[in-house]
């Protein structure tokens, strides 16, 4: 096969746009994933929160592309890049020559050098996560429910989310209503109206991206949902059944990681610099410097949008960076010049609060409310793939509406009673 | 609280049936269960063959009774039954005392002598051992899909089930679809047809419980899709990457175990006397002989049916004898004569081979080939809990009935790649 070779590592939303952008060019294409399957992040909140199903939010990679048979998909975990002799090195030994890469690795939680909280402040980016977290939160009830002691009970009836950005705010929301809404009737001996959740936020106001309106907007729809916000409250301590924040020690069963990301190691692959949060500093063209093959986008990379501020590490920048990818490797097959830097347009930012809020700021337009949550809402089945999903998730959130019922309460694939308030594993 | 206490310990078909059967009478209940979820164990065999989520087969208990305030749900895991006090002791020492007991705890795989092959043959009774197939399964392709060696390749696109009662028969047809249909245009080196789904039965025929024709029409219909059926061959060894039987050696990177199940270890707990697959020989009122406060219902308990034969471990059986419990005790605390022993009524035997077959055997009419299969949905949906799962299984089934895309193939919480033909967690 004599054609040229693009690898894709990482098939989250920059990824896939890549692959997409290259149909009918005349390439083979490889896509490498350590998971089987595409996730689409910004509805993960909701299955960690018992809303959805763990397949309502995720698609077998190999069968998105299934009509494509110059794609090819690679269940593999990559652990380097051979850049001399342009290999892609796979944990198995099975290594992937390419003519052109493309690193699209993502982003994992990061702790600000304090990596052991991470035993005790599980964060929330796969599929398992999520439904640890959902374990972890059900099970607290459980535990209260037959808890004698009036201190531990509300302990464990206290939810510490750390960040207040639209991920903490999104799962503080959702936890709420989860205690205050779903869980009323459920219970005999614990009044799940007495649950606590708490968001923390380091920053002087949550939603620090937004405009300043929108935070105390969030702030105030927070409240009314029974969340109490701490901010200017940065946390010095994480631990078995408490954290510390602001000088306060709160008794906690469960801790929330919400507050910040760290790129996957593609620069360390690439002996390429990166900035403090581990993203390769990319040309404007989105190239790796010295390496015109080499491709890095979405959270691994580090660009600066045109107003001078670094892109945000959302999905629509990943997939704007893979498009624009997609085009210069076509360009560059086809003979023709390069389409220039990589331009990033900020579409906009949105956060919901609970199931009848949301914010929305566009720059231009700043929504907020119930229209602003219409808004969220079919924006998101918009851009979730296939008729299948759409229909799914249309039906989950229809019914809670509705009923303030939630279908995924399960507790499995863990440890349970014993993992509350200890380490995660 | 001088009330009555009836303390149920299982939350299947016959625990269930007993609460609902309970309701408006003078007493208080406590169900137990070691999971928060009720469990449609029919459809089970769906979620590990990626046809239906988790959460379409599981509802959380304490939602199943949040409208009757007399019963309370403990999460929580029996270890014994303290008769002459009349405590269930629980794992975590906070017994539960009670004046009436029904154990309807159900029963597990049993592996005939050799428990050192559930390692390597896992069954299918829990959501976890559900995901746990669908990952083995999914992960077996995608090695099949990078393995270089022609005959390795082809053991990991074995699939060997054993058992061919119902379980055994809906599972092979279910793996031979998702091989023949679903996954047909998504790899790129092997070719997924030629994946082998080879269901083992010792005995003469398949679903020895129905009648011989229907048998024999299941046994064409399975290998119509591409199921070799081997009868006569009982198996002499499970293994690391192969199976022995009727002294036959195959290679295999997936072993199924559909063949036997041991009951839990109620008879244990109460010194009673059990028959061979440890279910307490009760009375015929379905009491444990000395002890007319404690019922055992269900997989757990033995009972013999009116023609003599015993009572099969189904869904409707255990049902009927959870209802008979709640008439004898409703019987008792009114000062009434009791209703007598319990007669069990055999509805029917179903059995679906792949999404267009199945066999029902009424007894008074036996039933075959898609007008079954219409029923056996018809009759499964009907018995599923609430309108919100009807409607999702109803989706999954008619998306998956139109496009033959199965939407939860997911490969989550496992250690992936290591474990196909090792020992299973």
């Amino acid at each position: 096969m004599s054609e040229h070779h693009v690898v894709v590592v990482g098939a989250g939303f920059g990824g896939l746009e890549t692959v997409r952008g290259l149909a009918g060019a005349p390439v083979r294409i490889t896509i490498i994933d350590q998971r089987n399957h595409h996730l689409f992040q910004p509805l993960l909140y909701q299955v960690a929160t018992a809303i959805l199903a763990t397949s309502e939010v995720a698609w077998p990679v190999r069968y998105l592309f299934r009509d494509r048979p110059e794609v090819k998909t690679i269940l593999a975990t990559v652990q380097g890049v051979d850049t001399a002799k342009r290999e892609v090195l796979l944990s198995d030994g099975q290594n992937v020559p390419y003519d052109t890469l493309v690193l699209a690795t993502g982003a994992r939680h990061a702790y600000f050098g304090h990596d052991e909280w991470e035993r005790y402040a599980p964060g929330l980016k796969t599929l398992e996560d999520a439904t640890t977290i959902r374990r972890r939160m059900l099970t607290a009830f459980e535990l209260a429910e037959r808890e004698a002691d009036p201190a531990r009970r509300q302990a464990l009836l206290t939810f510490v989310i750390i960040g207040g950005g639209p991920t903490g705010v999104e799962l503080a929301g959702a936890i709420a209503e989860l205690a205050h809404v779903t869980l009323v009737k459920d219970f005999r001996n614990i009044d799940p109206h007495r649950t606590r959740v708490v968001l923390i936020e380091a920053g002087p106001r949550i939603l620090p991206g937004f405009a300043e309106d929108l935070s105390a907007y969030a702030h105030k729809a927070l409240e009314k949902l029974g969340v109490e916000v701490r901010t200017g409250a940065p946390v010095t301590e994480c631990a078995a059944g408490h954290v510390v924040f602001g000088g306060e020690t709160l008794a906690t069963g469960t801790i929330l990681w919400a507050a910040g990301v760290q790129a996957s190691p593609a620069a360390q692959w690439l002996g390429a610099e990166a900035d403090r949060a581990g993203r390769v500093k990319v040309e404007p063209d989105l190239t790796v410097p010295g390496h015109p093959e080499i491709f890095v986008i979405g959270d691994t990379a580090a660009v600066a949008a045109p107003d001078g501020k670094p892109v945000p590490g959302i999905a629509p920048a990943a997939k704007q960076q893979g498009g624009h990818v997609a085009a210069v490797i076509k360009a560059r097959l086809a003979g023709k010049a390069a389409p220039g830097p990589f331009l990033y347009k900020h579409s906009g930012s949105l956060a919901t609060i609970g199931k009848r809020a949301a914010v929305i700021d566009f720059g231009w337009i700043k929504l907020r409310g119930w229209p602003a949550w219409w808004i969220w809402g079919i924006a998101h089945i918009f851009f979730l793939i296939g008729t299948r999903h759409r229909i799914a998730v249309a039906l989950s959130w229809l019914w809670i509406y509705m009923t303030g019922h939630r279908s995924a309460r399960l507790i499995t694939q863990g440890r349970g009673r014993e993992e509350i308030g200890s380490p995660a594993e």
